[in-house]
């Protein structure tokens, strides 16, 4: 803990966000760990220079801070307080962040949790996808005390282009985070729905794109994501079953506040049919293909036109 | 016909897109006459420079070119082909720019009935909002034949920035525009519950708007509108009931093809709800209202607090 200048650090989950940040870490100097169950995703990290081990428990003793980058609360518990989680292992003082899609309120108990151990939560939810990960360019909706804060600032600066501070309490990040998730599944299957109904109009694909990205009827999610339908290119970015997990956490806070969310919850069940019909792991832009007799792009015509 | 390089110009409908085109046209050197059954819009034309009749025969002779600039495929059937319609008075080879947000049926149609009479249809939906109009830097989502086209380029260019050219066919820019108001009104009131779901969850309005202006929730609506909700002022540039208007033609046009819209369906139904809840000529960001139980920023407390 002498070292907390620059904190050794241990990632959690070497997927394609976990693995973009540690690598990134190891880029700025950090001594970083990675663990992950799956061995290749431990190779290609040790071949980058980084430590590997494939139970959390195994470094608690050389890390100062954990970042812990799964796919939600539950896991998130887990690799802290499950048979092989890290939490016991943590000397009194260190920094667990927290960057899985949570809700507010899992996100405060844990933190409660780890307060009993004498560790300190950051809740810090993620945003910007793989390639930004892997540039160290991410968004973090961050929300803890100024003095965890302090201690993580260099790590998170070595992760991410912008660092919200969103209040002092964990939780706060996730609200926020929740809120862009909402947003951001509305507008991919608002991107889908209306390519749908344009191709079906007679309207030329990519014409469409064209005009809509200069119009009003514009999205980060239709600019970024409507060129893989152009394309007939849905290997997964982000896979749809992430918008289901995704929207349905935001649909069940919602919910059990007894708050209505019509727009989440149709757009929830259109990613859910998707999945159900057997695209959960294509790109989440495959959300498209539940719109029957649409005439959509094709890979194939694309490959062969550009080879033509 | 013999000015065709700078034909005389008439625009029916002096309202806040109307106006703001018809003073553009004359700011450009053209001759132009504007039309509105109310007199207050007629005498601010006037006062522009402009000449003015209240009935659509009234101009017929003193026009090469007419501009409709009303609600709707009705209306505009009405200002041509209705009791003072322009339609039987102007000379052949006129040209017609329908300029409402209609159906492409309705578009054609139209093209067919001018046609008899030897009368030009551009279609020419116009998108950007009052601002935009008055600069003269509308966007055009247009069709119809280039001769069409080549007729009244100079005064396309007098009103927009940007004019797309769509195809040959009349109702091909029509199709395009519903494309883009299908995405605008989703993305309205998805912008709505994003902020209703985030205040109500403890979300400070304005870091929320900073946070998805930058991250991949954001919306070219989600940036336009929600200053409006956090200022708390609903002073309409665009209406709650023109979505309620125009989502309702996008969800007709599917349905009568038996063509499923979910998106469209449900935030066709939250504009209608506003609506009905006494917000129909309200700013369209009003649908936020629609939300029970949401502590919504106050314009009295924003102007106190400007003045403090």
């Amino acid at each position: 803990m002498a070292e907390m200048n620059r904190p050794r650090v241990g990632v959690i989950g070497l997927g394609s966000m976990g693995m973009g940040m540690a690598q990134s870490l190891l880029r700025s100097g950090f001594d970083t760990w990675g663990c992950d169950l799956r061995a290749e995703a431990r190779q290609t990290f040790e071949a980058a220079g980084g430590q590997v081990v494939s139970a959390p428990d195994e470094m608690a003793a050389q890390i100062d801070v954990v970042m812990i980058v799964v796919v939600n609360a539950e896991q998130t518990r887990d690799v802290l307080f499950g048979a092989h989680g890290i939490a016991a292992g943590l000397a009194p003082g260190s920094v667990v962040i927290a960057c899985a899609t949570c809700a507010p309120e899992a996100v405060a108990a844990l933190g409660d949790d780890l307060a009993e151990r004498g560790l300190l939560l950051l809740d810090a939810p993620i945003s910007g996808g793989s390639v930004k990960a892997a540039q160290g360019a991410l968004t973090v909706m961050a929300s803890g005390p100024a003095e965890v804060f302090s201690k993580v600032e260099n790590v998170l600066d070595a992760v991410a282009a912008k660092v919200y501070r969103l209040g002092e309490k964990p939780g706060q990040g996730a609200q926020v985070k929740l809120v862009n998730q909402l947003l951001a599944g509305v507008h991919i299957a608002a991107a889908a729905e209306a390519m749908a109904y344009g191709i079906r109009g007679g309207c030329d694909p990519q014409t469409l794109y064209d005009v809509i990205t200069q119009s009003a009827g514009n999205s980060w999610m239709f600019e970024n994501r409507v060129p893989h339908i152009l394309a007939g290119d849905y290997t997964p970015h982000s896979a749809v079953d992430i918008f289901v997990k995704d929207l349905g956490l935001v649909f069940d806070t919602a919910h059990r506040d007894k708050f209505p969310l019509p727009l989440t919850a149709q757009a929830l069940t259109m990613f859910t049919q998707a999945s159900a019909q057997g695209y959960g792991r294509e790109d989440d832009a495959a959300v498209v293909k539940i719109f029957p007799g649409v005439a959509l792009p094709d890979r194939a015509a694309n490959d062969s036109a550009e080879e033509g």
